[in-house]
This record gives C-alpha cells, sequence and structure tokens, in this order.
C-alpha cells in the first residue's frame, strides 16, 4: 500500500504536468537535456576537446546516468510498463540512453547523443499545452491537405533540377566545375532555392544565360509552395471556428460558432424542446 | 481470334492502369526508366566513366533494347498506332530511344538520355491517378488565371535587371568583375533573387549602395509573384465549393456565399416552414 | 486637305494600336528599340568592342537617326505637338535620342542609350491592352492600399540592418571584413535578404551566433511584405467584381456583378419602374 | 505665471505634434538624429578616422551636447517629470546621451552612439501619426494571433538545423570546414534559411545529398511563416470590415457576413417592406 502510494505520486510527478511538481520535474528535465546537447557540441569543439575532454566526458556520463536513472523510475512507475516503453515517448527515452552507453566503447558514438534532442519536443508539454498542440494540429492540417499538391510540386522541381543540372554538365563541362550530372544537379538544386553557395559558379556566357533561367524559375515558383501552404491554412483556420451542421432546411452547411439559428433561413438548428 | 485477344490483354496491361497487372507493368517501368537515369547520371562521373564505361555503354544499351521492344510493343497493341505515335506520349516514348541509338555513333549523344525523364511523368498514372489531376488541375487554374498579372511582373522584372545591371557596369566598371552590360545584367539577376553567388561582387561604395537596393527591391517583390498566386489558388479552391444551388424561379445556379435571396430575382432561396 | 489627311493617317498608324497598320508600326518599333539595346550590351563586351567599334557605332547611330526621324513625325502629326511633347511617353522618346547625340562627343555617353529600354513599356500597347493594363491597375492597386504597411516596413528593416549592422562591426571588426558601419550595414542587408554573397562573412563564435540570428529573422520577416500584399491583392481583386451600392434596406454594402435583388433582405436594389 | 506660460508653450512644442511649431521641432530633432547616427558611421570607416577625427569627434559631442539640453528642457517643461524620465521615450532619450559621455573617456563607446537609432521611431510621430499606428495595430495583431503557431515554427527550425547541422559535422568533418557541431548548425541556418554565404561548402557526395535536402528543406518552409503570417494578417483586416449591425432582439451585434438572420436569436435582421 505504502508503496503503491510512492508510485502513484511518483507516476504523476513524472508523467503529468497539472500539479506544480509535476511541472518542476519536466522543467528540470528539459534543462538537463539542454545541458546534455551543450556538453555534447561543447566536445566537439577541437580546442575544448583537446583541454577538457576527461572532464566533458565524465559530465556527459553523469547525464547517462541521469536519463538511465529516469528511464528506470518511468517504467517503475508506469501502470503499463510495456505500453510506456514501446510508446513514442518510451522509445525517444531510451535511444536518449544507447548512445551514452555505447560511447564508452566506440568514441565516435557520442555524437550520436544529438539524437537526444527528440526530446526537447517535451518542451509543448511544459509551456501551456493545449494551444501549441492546436496550432500545430493547423499547421497539420494544412500541410495534410496540400499534401498532393505538394507531392506535384516536389516532382516538378526534381525534374527541373535534374534537366537543368544535366543541360549545364553539358554546356559547362568539368573544366568549369560541373564534374558530373549529380554535380550538375547539386548545382541546380542550391540555384533553384536560392542558395547560391558560389562554390560552382557558370562560367560560359550560355551557362549564364542558363543560371538566370534557373534563378528566376526559383525565384518565382517559391510562390508554389507558399500559395499551397497559404491557402490550405486559411481554409483550415476559417473551418476551424464555425460548425460543421447543415441546416435542416437549406443545407448550409458551415455556422458561427455556438449559432442556434441557420444565419441564411432563420431556422433553428436544432429541434426545440416543445 | 487468338491473336487478338493477346493484344487486346496487352492494351490493359501496356495502357490502362485499372488492372493489377497494369499497374505492376507501369511500376517496372518506371522503375527501368529510373535505373536508365541513374546509370547516365553515374556514366557522368569521371571516375566511374574511367573503370566501368563499356559494362555502363552494355547496360545503358540494354535499357534502350527495352525501350525499343516497349515502343514496338505499344505500336502493335494500339488500336490506332498512328495516333499513339503522334500523341505526347508517344512522342516522348519515341525520344527515349534515339538518343540511346545516336550515342552507337556519337558518345556525347548519350546525355541526351536525360530526356528520359519526361517519361517519369508516368509517375502520376501509377500513383492514384485523378486526385493528383485535379491538385494539378488548381495549381494549372491558378497560373492560368495570373497568366497577364505573371507578364507584368516579369517584364517589369527584366526591365528592372537591365537597367541595374547597365548601372553596375556603369558604376563598377571591368577592374571589378563587372566586365559588359550582359555581365552586369546576369549579377543583377544572382542579386534579385536573392540567389547570391558571390562570384561578381561590388567594390565601390556606391555600387554596394546600389546593390543594397537591388537586394532589398529583390527581397520585397518576390511578395508580388507570391501574393498573384496565392490569391488566385485561394479563388480556384473557393471557385470548387461554392455554393450550387438552383434559385427555383430564375434557376440562377451560383450565389453570394451564404445568400438568402437571389440576387437576380429577389426570390427567397429557400422557403421558411411556417 | 492633302496634307492634313495625310497628318491623321499618320497620326492613326503612330499614336493608336487599333489598325493592322498601327499595330504593325508598333512591333516594328519594338523589335528596332530591342536591336539598339542589343548593340548597346554587345559593344559593352570587350571582344567585340576591339574588333567591331566603328560597325556598332555606325548601327547605332542609324537606330538614333530612324528614332530621331520618328520623334519628328510624332511631333508633326500630333495635333497638339508641345502636349506629346511634354507628355510621359514624348519625354521618354526624346530621352531616347539625346544620348545618341551626345555619344558623337562623350563616347561613354552611350551607356545612357540603355534609357531607351523605358520604351519598350510600349510592349503593352502591342500585346492587347486592356486586359494587362487592368492586371496592373491590381497591381497597383494592392501597392497603394499596403503603402504605410511598406513604409512601417521599410523603416524597421532599415533600423535592423543599422543595428545588426554596427552590432557586426563591434564584434568582428576590420579584421574580418567589417570596415566601417556602412561595410557592416551592407552585409546587414546582403545577409537579411538573404542574398549571401560571401564576400564578407562572420568568422568568431560570438559574430556567427548574431549572424544566425539575422538569417532567421530575414528569413521570417519576408513573411510580412508578402502576407502584407497578398492580403491587399486579394482584397483588391474580390472588390473588383462586386457591386459598390448600398442597399436601401439592409445597408449590406456589396453585391454579386449585375445583382438586382439583395442577397440578404431580398429587397429590390434599385427602384423598379411602375 | 509668466514662467508657467513659458513652460506650458515649450510643453506643446516639445511634446505634442498638432502645432506648425511642434511639428517643426520634431522634424528638426529628427534631421539632427540622422545627421548625428551619419557622423557616428563615418567615423568608422578607417581612412574618414585618420583625417578628420578630432573634427567629427567635436561634431559628435556637439550633438550630444544638443541632446544633454533636449532632455533638460523635456524634465523642466514636462508636469510630471518623473513620469517622463522613466517612460519609454524618457529612457531612450536618456541613452541618446550616456555613450556620448563616455566617448570623453572611452574612445570606443561612441560605437554605442547607435542607440540613437532608437529615437527615429518619433519619425512615426512627424508624418501624420494614426494611419500607420492603425497599419502598425494591424501587423501587431497578425502577429500576436500567430504567435503560438511561431513558437511551434521556431523550435521546429531549431530541431532541424541541430540535426542537420550535427549530420553534416559526422559526415563532412573538419578537414571541410566542418570543424565542430556548432559550427555546422551555423552552416545548417546559412544553407535553411538560404542565404548561402558559401563559406564552408559540403565536399563529399553524401553531404551534397544532404545539403540538397536541407535546402529543400528549406526553400519549402519559407512557406510556413509566410502562410501563417498572410491568413492572420487576412483575418485581422477581414475582422476590421466584419459586420457591425445590432439584431433588434438580442443585439448580438456581429454576424456572419450577409446573414439574413441573427444566428442566435433567429430574428430577421432586416425588416422586408411589405
Amino acid at each position: 500500500m505504502d508503496s503503491n502510494n510512492w508510485r502513484e505520486r511518483l507516476y504523476v510527478i513524472i508523467f503529468q504536468t497539472d500539479t506544480v511538481a509535476g511541472r518542476r520535474f519536466d522543467s528540470t528535465l528539459l534543462l538537463i537535456i539542454l545541458a546534455s546537447l551543450v556538453i555534447v557540441m561543447l566536445d566537439s569543439i577541437d580546442s575544448v576537446h583537446q583541454n577538457y575532454a576527461p572532464l566533458l566526458a565524465a559530465i556527459e556520463w553523469g547525464f547517462t546516468f541521469i536519463f538511465i536513472v529516469e528511464y528506470g523510475l518511468r517504467l517503475y512507475c508506469s501502470p503499463k510498463p510495456l505500453r510506456y516503453a514501446f510508446s513514442f515517448y518510451g522509445l525517444v527515452d531510451l535511444l536518449a540512453i544507447v548512445p551514452g552507453i555505447l560511447a564508452l566503447y566506440y568514441s565516435d558514438a557520442q555524437y550520436l547523443l544529438i539524437v537526444r534532442i527528440i526530446r526537447m519536443l517535451r518542451i509543448f508539454r511544459v509551456l501551456k499545452l493545449s494551444p501549441y498542440l492546436k496550432q500545430a494540429n493547423y499547421l497539420m492540417a494544412a500541410l495534410r491537405g496540400s499534401k498532393q499538391k505538394i507531392i506535384v510540386f516536389l516532382v516538378s522541381v526534381s525534374t527541373l533540377v535534374t534537366v537543368f543540372g544535366t543541360l549545364m554538365y553539358v554546356i559547362e563541362g568539368p573544366a568549369n566545375g560541373f564534374t558530373s550530372i549529380p554535380k550538375g544537379i547539386y548545382w541546380a538544386i542550391v540555384t533553384l532555392t536560392t542558395v547560391g553557395f558560389g562554390d560552382i559558379v557558370p562560367k560560359t556566357p550560355l551557362g549564364q544565360v542558363v543560371s538566370s533561367l534557373v534563378m528566376i524559375t526559383g525565384y518565382s515558383i517559391i510562390a508554389v509552395p507558399t500559395g499551397i501552404f497559404t491557402a490550405e491554412l486559411a481554409t483550415a483556420m476559417r473551418g476551424a471556428d464555425q460548425l460543421k451542421h447543415d441546416c435542416p432546411v437549406c443545407s448550409k452547411n458551415n455556422h458561427d460558432h455556438g449559432a442556434a439559428f441557420c444565419s441564411r433561413c432563420g431556422n433553428a438548428l436544432f429541434k426545440k424542446l416543445e
């Protein structure tokens, strides 16, 4: 009984965010994850690594230890441990531990620690949860709604960069940096997306004319995904604050939030209790 | 009779996508086209070419052979061979063969093989056809609707880059990389589209001031094609779910969103149940 | 009388685009202007200039001569020569001649010939005129409607680049290419507009952090002019096909094009002739 | 009495913009601020600094003196000096003086003078005030409305650049310029935002494939903030001209666009003249 009580209290603290203790736990956890990420990043800087490698490794191991304990507690206090273990967050939590253990044997494995960044998704649980999820839902709805348009768009873009990349390979040739068709395609992507690194640039007049075409195309068709997404998002947002309920008389099918009567034909939307 | 049966079955497999066999045929074809494209790309890489040129040429010839057979079968089983031969897909299918044959005599002709990418358009037939076409139709409708606005936009952009390009040629001069007016225009396009390769950059203070102007212009007017396309797309999408309801008196068949009375004959669109 | 007839016919040909002769005249003129621009561009290429300078100068002078004759004819056949001379097109036509004459004395003046590109605006007269003007009007209406928002936006951007440019000058210093505050501002504009030439790049870690901030800001606030313009354009387009007429009963103030009755209250919009 | 009158007149001139004198004062002040900023910028240019440093320092001190006098007058004529001193503008006015005084002792402090740019915000008071503020309000409303979506977006982008940056560090390694994970993240930001400096570029084929992914992602998701902002702005603008008409029965005061019946009480919004 006593142990069960303890487990339940632990469950509330670790898994829920309604209580003060629960939110404090999640905030602390986020800070630890963030600190762990910073350590990984610092360790990748050569001058830091040469001076503080053992210290950083120790700290990193400390974090891994904390995460192991946390994972153990989660398994322990969860009413259905297996269900947690195979849930999305459960797998992510496990993934956050494994590279730390592997790093004991293979030092390169430490870079895998960066997967811990996925745990940062918990940040939405610490911030007031629901409004963010609702907004994410809008974005998701807009993306889902535009999925097919996006595929049409991506296929078109892929075709464009392949054609332009090959064309530039033929025109400019290896002497000007276009050493192969894949390189040409890479250049076409760099140019079409308006990134423009400048590591490979057209040198021949004809190549510059084709480049200009690629650039103006890229500059213009950015309007396409933007237009698609904007239109879908506007639809998703409009849809969300309107009632989906067919008026029995005129079949107007979206109404003001909280409407009792149809604003077009004036009929009661729901039968009155007479 | 037997031969006719065989031809009909072949026709269904090759030209249609409703049957399992038909879709499997199209999927296989797409994979072969993709493989053929990959081979062309690989062959363009110098180190690969030097080691495997004969092998790749053989494979490429194999693919060309497959496409020749496929083209022959299409001609054979098509009820109207000539109509197929001069249709869009028919010409593309022919185009996919010619460079392979030419490559036997002129080795550079192999790059023409990249035209095979056009055959990838068949991908929309393998994926569930109609919803994609409907989405493509929306995009097309939006593009058609904004055609004139786009021409106005492109003429304005052309004028801008010519003026700015000449201005930069006069200001910066050949010493700073602006060796001619066309080069200046090329630079203006690179800059206005926010690509910014960095192969030619302004060095004089006045040149940098003019550049800043070009960049801010480019950064701002990207809003124009985006705005045009978004507004047109929204219109095209709204048009699709506008109120389609015939007025009982004058049978006007599309009305304001939420119209209660017909705007042409003034009759109530929905009778009230009194 | 005879001379007057001739002048009138000339007027119709030169100034109007309704007749076949008039449109042919305008098309020819556009081609000559284009050819003249191409000659100026060619002449600016060093290798071409060294070989063909006298030829190109002769051709250019030929074009100038044609434009002088055309300007003379316009003045001659115009019913109100002075009004034409001081109209927008009249001044542009004059501007297209002056540099050609100046170039006889100062060879550098030839680059001024590029002002002839302004004459290309006549292109909208050759293409079917009115729909393009209507579209340009939409764009103009959208720009006018968003003028104040754009000023707010430009003032904010100017402030941002000044602050960021100074910050980077202080952080990076002359050793890393940020030789002065104006140079820092130039860099900030290059970066904020996502052009990214790469001629000046941050080298210190702190500078790269600030740069990241500038880039993400620039990447995000591009949404602002786009959003402003899109919203205004949508409004301008919606407004254009709706009738502005207050319903006398419910004062609904925009109606379907050609609406005879208010779609909200069903009242006749215009008094009937009883 | 006499002194009070003088203070009141001074107050009207310095703090208000309704009178001619008041607007002239603000315009003059803006010009002085601008001149002061130009001097700071000029002084940062090495060649100018070496020749005119004493002169520029003197001018700058003159400006600082003017601002001190102005600050004193504001404190003197303000009815509630403390309230002004701790208001936003009061603090900015103070900030505009401090660096000028500090510069007497530490010459580097002069760069802090750039904070004077914040004073340029007064420009909106000189231009006709209210329409700009209204427009700024729209923009603010749109930004507020999209705050949560923007946070979701920024967290996603941060995660993306961290993952991609680490990936590129592992793939390309220090030999190709990716000397540490933070550097990789910096590169990912440069690439995702389509800035593309070109100071660090992928050299390995795998790195170029991942880069292409980053670029296409960056090119596509720019649609997200744009879409969010556009949709919110359109909503904010639509809200402003929504139907404000009180229902005669339940006095619900905003209704669907084109509503004929109140959606809360079902009463006709507009009586028909029968």
